[in-house]
């Protein structure tokens, strides 16, 4: 199945960096957007031209395309989908909206043809929005979830496959409500969570988030995304994201139950709490680390540096003369002081050559 | 006040590191641990020397040190404090123990001597525990609560303070119970929501998992960590942690009910889900940014860049040669691919030079 031309209806971070990837990959793509600035913007990116659907929307659009990507909120793509398929845009469909069952079941009851659209999920996303924060890459090696129903076509599913290849993402036929089941659990859930947690710093002293680590600061990371957007999404996943917050919650006031009993000196209380931090400690185990694989045991090399241009060029160039691999770099810096540690994850056979070198060159191995 | 030898008491991550901080600034070290292995690693890494309390311990110990740290867990802070005193082994005394009321509570109701003993906390920590995880910077410029009492002597609390600033840190002066209410809400009530969104992830699919993103990664990181170890600081904090997590949870408990309304439909649930997410954001938005300021308005250049060596150096070099400082470096690898995005934080009007040098070079700015 060749895509020649694609048409993207939507052009924020999803559908614009679709539009780039499939730009370098030489398909022609067209745009469109109900806000002009929108469509303006990404044209302007190099993600595509403008959409001419012709004056008279009735008489349909001048061309059909081969794929239209729906890449607007999840309430609108059953609607977006009716209108595309009345004025016959393209020959398939697919939308890339974050949750599936309710735009299927709503595409359904407005009586869309459910034989050229193929529902599907691209797992990327960033913190940042709309077509400035897009990027070519956005999906390569990132799971695309694909879920095709018993109506769905062969070929609609065979386009809908070659839109994802041609992002460079990995495929993932699964079923529409285990798609909602999985995203509430390691995706929609943990949003309202960790909104939950940062909720509570709005009344925390000053001096209390003087006291703040890198713990809260990840836990509460992405609770700084857009409330709209996300709002969307989890309205789309409600059942199933209610599902997984109730649990959530019971167990956060099971714990909280059992350190009041803690407090008023029964010290059997502790068992729950154990439980719960191991359960914690299984669950946190089993995400796939880098490179889609489990974990890889990698080492840590930490090196104090300074807050100066040109010093990570200087401890990179090093890595690179001894031939050691950096596979992953975070630099913690200490608050209220120009200094930091870059902390280096190697393979563990390269720590003592590396450490040696580092040592070697004036580098403060701790 | 001038430290001159300190005995640290409990050589795992905190005591061996505050110990190989007061090494690097001269003090004369002495090192204790119930675990023989322990004071011998701490030894070999230079943190200092054995402490010898002497054969018969109602004797005293041979000499009498400046300060003694005591770096045991929080319900055998107490008891260690009223062994110390007994035997006279230090002028002044502090513990650092997360967690403070308790402590003092049981320390005054055991008799010991509160004019000699301040209670402290250095906010520092790593996900790895034990003496082989301590590092002289531990405490470089993190905060380090000083929590002085009615009881507390001039020359006890200029002790600590000494202490505190040998190991770079910022002395934070906070009463007990604040700085246990302080600590509830931004390290301990996040780790056990942390735990309880990870303890979900033990009944997901592998499909589920699949699809996980670096969100949940973000979310559930801390939750990996030791639960002996967390049982401990719960456990002496559990009243203000209880308090905490019952607001989380009935946030969460709301959250889970307005959408099962909504998948019920009712539409005006959508106010309190828009509530707490908004609510999150300014949370999020309190938490104070690098270097302890408030956050910097740094910007984010992207680099596509290959997983092999030299390909950071040589990236790094270019940042060099056009004199752009990197404030920051996050390496973002595609799953199941070679490939990965270096993202670069800079001033923002260092953006363009950057870009466009790199562009020159051959790198692909997306």
């Amino acid at each position: 199945m060749e895509l020649r031309t694609v048409l993207v209806v939507g052009t924020g971070l999803i559908g614009t960096s679709a539009a780039l990837a499939l730009r370098k990959r030489g398909v022609r793509v067209l745009l469109a957007d109900r806000d002009p600035g929108a469509v303006r913007l990404a044209r302007e990116l190099g993600a595509g031209e403008e959409w001419q659907a012709g004056e008279d929307q009735s008489e349909g659009p001048a061309e059909q395309v081969d794929l239209a990507v729906i890449a607007v909120p999840p309430a609108h793509v059953a609607s977006e989908l009716l209108e595309l398929q009345r004025i016959g845009a393209a020959r398939f469909y697919t939308d890339v909206a974050s949750v599936k069952v309710e735009p299927l079941h709503r595409a359904a009851q407005l009586g869309c043809d459910l034989g050229s659209y193929v529902a599907s999920h691209p797992l990327a996303g960033r913190e940042k929005s709309g077509p400035g924060a897009a990027r070519a890459d956005l999906f390569l090696g990132r799971p695309w979830a694909l879920c095709p129903t018993e109506d769905s076509g062969t070929e609609a599913k065979a386009a809908v496959l070659r839109l994802i290849e041609l992002c460079g993402a990995n495929a993932v036929e699964v079923s529409a409500a285990d798609h909602d089941r999985a995203v509430a659990v390691v995706s929609h859930a943990p949003h309202v969570a960790a909104s939950a947690v940062a909720a509570r710093l709005t009344d925390a002293t000053d001096v209390a988030l003087g006291l703040a680590g890198q713990g809260v600061r990840d836990v509460t990371r992405i609770a700084g995304s857009d409330p709209g957007l996300w709002l969307g999404i989890l309205s789309g996943n409600a059942a199933p994201v209610a599902e997984v917050l109730e649990a959530v919650a019971a167990d956060l006031a099971e714990a909280a139950g059992a350190l009041r009993a803690l407090a008023e000196g029964d010290g059997t209380a502790t068992g729950e709490i154990t439980q719960l931090l191991k359960r914690g400690v299984a669950g946190h185990d089993r995400i796939p680390g880098k490179h889609g694989g489990p974990a890889a045991p990698y080492s840590v090399v930490q090196v104090v540096i300074g807050d100066r241009p040109g010093q990570l060029a200087r401890l990179f160039q090093v890595c690179d003369e001894v031939g050691v691999n950096v596979e992953d770099v975070r630099l913690e810096h200490a608050p209220g002081l120009p200094l930091g540690i870059a902390e280096l994850s190697v393979q563990p056979d390269a720590i003592p050559t590396l450490t040696d070198a580092l040592r070697e060159r004036g580098w403060q191995v701790p």
